[in-house]
């Protein structure tokens, strides 16, 4: 059987049994089952419990064995000591995978790595488990959701998270869904006691869906494999990974997690280097790299114009884009002189960083400097910062009509080029007598993003983002080439 | 003279002329005048205006000749080439000190250096200068705002500014009010041509109102006497700079920007590390730090206790704090026990950092699981990660009682306490149509700091800052005693 076909009853199940779901309100099996009712799954829905007929206004059943057809996925929220009597009942049933949400297994101590070994054993050949300690699975095409997910986007998109925190995973969904994402498959995988990120990371890679990897992981249980299929996806998808426990107070602390094997930094830079994996430094890195592959499908490239108001955005560009990698290259004669030729002779720089000045210009002068820079052989992407002060009524107290007209003119040009641009769109206040600024910034990004053009909140992140892309395209993929 | 009288004209001036005033509101001379009359400064305000006897209500002088008294602080906003007869003005008038917003001097070009060399010629030993091409002084207990300053705090603070980027000045107001600092002086200061970056340290050294400093600097003009006022503030007052330019690509743009000569990496380093001053990387981190060192006036020590809410963030807590030198010592054998006992054997883990094992914990166990933490004397600080859900109902689509509970079991609990506490509150949904969430974190974020608990958006941010904070009083003052 091929991979697509085997997790086909897992991420687009046409029925899902909930075991361990009462009718409590609070427990984790009533807030799954009420939550995929809400989400929209299509599918059957089967409640399993003995002291009731009906949980939710649908049926239930007092076990599995007396559901009337064989269940696609079965959801387990029981304590730990019934699960392997359940495991045996969705065998006895023709089940064909269990998402266990359980914990208290070999993460937990020596009597819950035996009940592991047992469901193992019983499951064996008959039935595909995820987790055991783990939130499951949000396919928005199959319907399916995981806790706590009800308000998750319901659109299909291209990026897919592989993760052994299910606390990562759920803020993942949410900051990135609120930055554009959109996903295919989210796997909050556990203990991985059956399924394990190396078969998840196969199945993704056959995964038409699936056009990006993203990836938190504290230890491997199939390493060797998880490098060949990591080696593999090179240059067909990118695969972003933030390794947690990389230091020895992280190793300590992915122990107390996951019970994982952290394993030593050098042999994790080795992976890195080997397969061309792209290395993400915590949650926000995982998040901003992940976007900007999702954004940019082509890549980009390393020599960067940097567009600013105010003299002091040059100089913060170009210590930050040094120390990542990339280039600012100096405004060759001819844009120099273009540049002068529209710019004010003072209080502007023409070199590379260019200084417009202010944040303020006219929108006319703002789109000659971009077309002037986007004609430019000599780069590759151009980077905004301070150009978009949506909150300047508020904050000065008088009207600015051309930040409208300066974000009108920087769509319009993003539209006319096939350089990527990104655009630093930073928290002008965070005072909460301003919200409405944060509102304007929220606008603003939505527009940017559908006119194509990538945004981050700083500098830093924005450059970080930006060199992880250019180490794929530019030197993880000609290196194995 | 004493330093503070030599600049009581120019942060607590008793009259400001502004020259280079018209009538067109768009311009820098008139939102100067509107913005320091909407700000409420109390002293007289002389717009100088050859054309009109009446600008925004207020008499117009067609020079400073005609002004009726000496004026403490003259503005200049007219175009450069007609500076040096105003600087001749202010002497005539009896003028005491000016901030020349103008550019177009050394900055830019020969011509510029020769007529700046000339208003230093003119003024000296009789008018103190600063600027030009900056964007002068904000000091709300004087009355005196700079552009664009209409809403910033009216209230006086702690924390002062110097900053050669005006850029960077006005972003820091409006981003470091958001976050509860207020201020005691913020000076853009530009070029530099008569008061120095040396002359304000040495002001504000000695400025009663003044407890922590915070610079943005490319360059500096008085070197060594700077080095000596940063050395003597050691244990007095912290000294956090943000220097830009110490990449090659970062010294061309500062020297298009502010034509200073940006100096050598391993200089800079051999500064931070004899005066015990606080090296802050861009602009976040500057602001952070100035926010943790105003929020803890007596330091913090490295022991960090983490309190998360799931096992991945204990993970991640531990990577960033080892890196950047905090240490989280494994419980001791009796605060395992402890804890042990009261929470649930599995998704959890009693070792630091600690893992109540979901952000919705019942109250009751946050509170004591903090307490014996507090009363642990192997730490000195405690950090607690995604525990407040301020927007859960609208994510979960469910009602959470307890995060209400959670934040007021933590506010009281910092009431008893001297360590210091951390929070991070991370930014939940970032989605147009999840803006309550925002706002919840907003408010969230100012009880806490209300009750002495200091917040930031990620333990990235959270670890650095308190990082430079332990460096200043663990590091760099014992060093030096």
């Amino acid at each position: 059987m091929d991979k697509l076909s085997e997790f086909e009853p897992i991420f687009y199940p046409k029925s899902v049994a909930v075991v361990g779901v009462s009718a409590n309100e609070e427990k984790a099996g009533n807030r799954f089952l009420r939550v995929m009712t809400e989400f929209g799954f299509k599918g059957k829905l089967y409640p399993i419990n003995s002291d009731t007929n009906e949980i939710l206004g649908l049926k239930a059943y007092p076990s599995l064995r007396h559901v009337p057809e064989p269940v696609d996925l079965v959801n387990i929220n029981a304590p730990a000591r019934f699960v392997p009597q359940i495991i045996e009942d969705c065998v006895a049933n023709g089940a064909r995978a269990a998402e266990i949400f359980t914990a208290g297994f070999s993460e937990a101590s020596e009597d819950g790595r035996r009940l592991e070994d047992e469901i193992v054993r019983l499951a064996k050949g008959r039935l595909r488990i995820i987790g055991p300690n783990c939130f499951g699975v949000y396919c928005p095409r199959g319907g399916l959701t995981l806790l706590p997910g009800p308000k998750y986007p319901k659109e299909s998109g291209s990026v897919a998270v592989i993760s052994q925190s299910g606390g990562w995973v759920t803020d993942f969904i949410w900051a990135g869904s609120g930055h554009g994402l959109r996903f295919s498959k989210v796997i909050s995988y556990g203990n991985a006691c059956d399924l394990n990120e190396a078969d998840f990371l196969e199945y993704l890679a056959a995964d038409p869906e699936t056009k990006v990897i993203a990836v938190y992981m504290e230890g491997v249980k199939d390493g060797k494999r998880f490098f060949e299929l990591a080696k593999n996806l090179l240059g067909k998808k990118p695969l972003i990974i933030w390794k947690g426990g990389l230091s020895e107070t992280g190793k300590r602390a992915v122990d107390s997690h996951t019970g994982s094997l952290a394993g030593e930094r050098v042999v994790w830079e080795g992976f890195f280097k080997q397969t061309g994996a792209v290395m993400a430094d915590g949650f926000e890195e995982l998040l901003d790299t992940t976007a900007i592959f999702s954004h940019f499908p082509h890549g980009a490239g390393r020599r960067v114009a940097v567009v600013g108001g105010g003299g002091g955005v040059g100089v913060a560009a170009s210590d930050i884009c040094e120390r990542v990698g990339l280039k600012i290259p100096a405004s060759s004669p001819e844009v120099m002189e273009r540049l002068r030729a529209i710019l004010p002779p003072v209080g502007t720089s023409v070199r590379n960083p260019v200084d417009v000045g202010a944040p303020m210009v006219p929108s006319p002068l703002f789109q000659e400097v971009l077309e002037i820079l986007l004609s430019w052989d000599g780069i590759d992407t151009l980077i905004i910062d301070r150009m978009f002060f949506y909150g300047i009524p508020q904050l000065v107290g008088a009207p600015d009509t051309d930040t409208e007209k300066r974000v009108q003119v920087l769509t319009n040009v993003a539209a006319g080029t096939r350089k990527p641009i990104l655009a630093v769109l930073g928290e002008l206040s965070s005072g909460i007598d301003m919200i409405d600024i944060e509102v304007g910034r929220r606008e603003t990004r939505q527009r940017f993003r559908e006119a194509g053009i990538f945004t981050l909140p700083s500098i830093h992140r924005a450059a970080k983002a930006l060199s992880n892309l250019c180490y794929y395209y530019e030197t993880a993929l000609p290196r194995n080439r």
